[in-house]
């Protein structure tokens, strides 16, 4: 034990460090995982080297453009060859695939995670693709932001939030699982250890529910008849604007999330949809009380996510609005 | 026309500004009211004294302690005697109580005007209870934060954000109208007019629906068997935070909004329900191409926000998360 022991970023890399890292997919997660190891490496909190590849030529251009990772390789194949860890960062639907064309390449003791926001197809893929000898971690990073593609990324994306790893039984797994940990860890994440169809509940609640409700507003007011698209943006300050950010996040991204984690989502959507109706006939009947009981009861909820550093206590999340910005007084 | 005709802030008091503004109500509009005022009074723009009051004897030392205003009285009644214009910054269900209260001693040619977020009902009360000779202009200002009560308040809070103003018929209540539009845009809004009835179908869709979905999908997530509250909190990175602050607002102030803008909202709610069925609905017989869609066309709305100065363009809205906060790079 040493005086630094309690943070993690300051522990140097061990014996069971990644020497060679392959990001298969640069968008707003690949491209901060790329710049985030790389400012590990300055800390001394790593040694990895990073080799990147992405299937869209386009984005690879602009990888080498700003210098994402040690080099940026035209084929699946080069970028995964000799890696010792290859962390897929495509969307969900894309990981089969990948998969697939990776998996005659992949060495041997080689350890293959991923960044997608659903765990149990990612885990049940792994299972079925995987060669002899390459453990399969499946990750989920909870960060991001509204903003994809490879010059969205910045290095500090994973500080501080939680990153959670589910991990199969066994003891290789276990092992494996432990050094992603490391790695994650190294990029000033917390890492949670849970299994796969508990990871898909919790993010159907914290994340899918959120955006599928997000986009269908947003949806919803760009299509009426006597309220204009144009009076919906002028006067969104409202409320509606928040709505808008989640609403602007990665189409494919979220297609995959749905598609993927299909049970979770309609059992949820089933519940809320219960609720809304609940509220909605007490609205119809004028109820004021049972209104102002379940507003009152969302008030407690905000005050722990601010507590448990999962928000900023700054009053609308801080943001300088308008042309001029503003000040608080 | 002189050179500063275009900024609304440099315009000096004119002699339709009011000389005695009574602030009823010392929430988060009306104590942000008295800021705003004492400091545009600062800047010359206006000369008005701000007499305050509320019901509340503790917001009332509050409001002394920090000196909010001119004075602080403890009657309704002395608050409005000698008022040219009285402003009512109180829950929507609490106007009628307020202008039954204060109609004996309002003065012949004063105004009276409101910050509800709704107007229909508001218009009514004002034309049922205000005396003869005293002219009501309903008015909103689309601005606000999640945080309530007379010390959230800040004077820039109306700055670059929309004042909607919806004045019945008549040349006099124009020319009051136009004389509350002064008062807003010295104080840095940007002012519109509409129809009670009009505000009402726009602002459900701006800012009820989205407080009342918000509402709900926190209630939905913090009364689940298989996850909880914890994890929720927890992992609400993931988008779910993003609702929490809107579900913090004040139960009161949402109560009245939705009782009072009832058959808006609710036929709103009857849209957004359709259109969420059928999102489910492809979800369930796995329309990745009809998902997809969705989430491309919604992506435009968020754009126009930020185009049209009502979001930052900053991801994230510019947040700092967690303890140390993060920088982009």
């Amino acid at each position: 034990m040493t005086s630094n022991a309690s943070d993690p970023r300051v522990s140097k890399r061990s014996d069971t460090a990644f020497e060679t890292i392959a990001l298969i997919g640069l968008g707003l997660i690949g491209s901060s995982l790329a710049r985030a190891i790389v400012a590990a490496r300055g800390d001394g909190a790593l040694s990895a080297r990073v080799v990147a590849h992405d299937a869209d030529p386009e984005v690879r251009d602009v990888a080498r453009e700003i210098g994402l990772g040690d080099a940026v390789e035209d084929t699946l194949e080069a970028a995964v060859r000799g890696a010792d860890l290859v962390i897929i960062a495509t969307p969900v639907g894309a990981v089969e695939a990948v998969l697939t064309a990776a998996a005659p390449g992949l060495q041997a003791g080689a350890v293959v995670s991923d960044v997608g926001s659903v765990k149990g197809a990612v885990a049940q893929a792994f299972g079925r693709l995987l060669p002899k000898g390459v453990l399969g971690v499946p990750a989920h990073p909870v960060a991001g932001t509204e903003q994809s593609g490879p010059e969205a990324g910045f290095a500090t994306l994973f500080e501080d939030r939680w990153c959670i790893l589910t991990p199969g039984d066994g003891a290789a797994e276990a092992q494996a699982a432990e050094r992603v940990a490391q790695l994650w860890r190294a990029l000033g994440s917390k890492v949670e250890f849970m299994s796969a169809a508990h990871h898909d509940r919790v993010l159907a609640v914290t994340s899918h529910l959120p955006h599928l409700i997000a986009y269908t507003i947003v949806g919803t007011a760009s299509d009426l008849e006597q309220v204009s698209e144009a009076e919906v943006v002028k006067y969104s300050a409202g409320g509606f604007r928040d709505f808008t950010r989640i609403a602007a996040s990665d189409p494919t991204m979220w297609r995959d999330v749905f598609l993927n984690n299909r049970e979770a989502v309609l059992e949820l959507l089933g519940r809320f949809t219960e609720d809304l109706i609940a509220l909605q006939r007490s609205i119809r009947w004028e109820e004021g009380d049972a209104l102002f009981d379940h507003f009152s009861r969302t008030r407690a909820i905000r005050r722990d996510v601010i507590e448990q550093g999962q928000d900023t206590a700054d009053p609308d999340f801080g943001r300088r609005s308008g042309p001029a910005g503003r000040e608080e007084s």
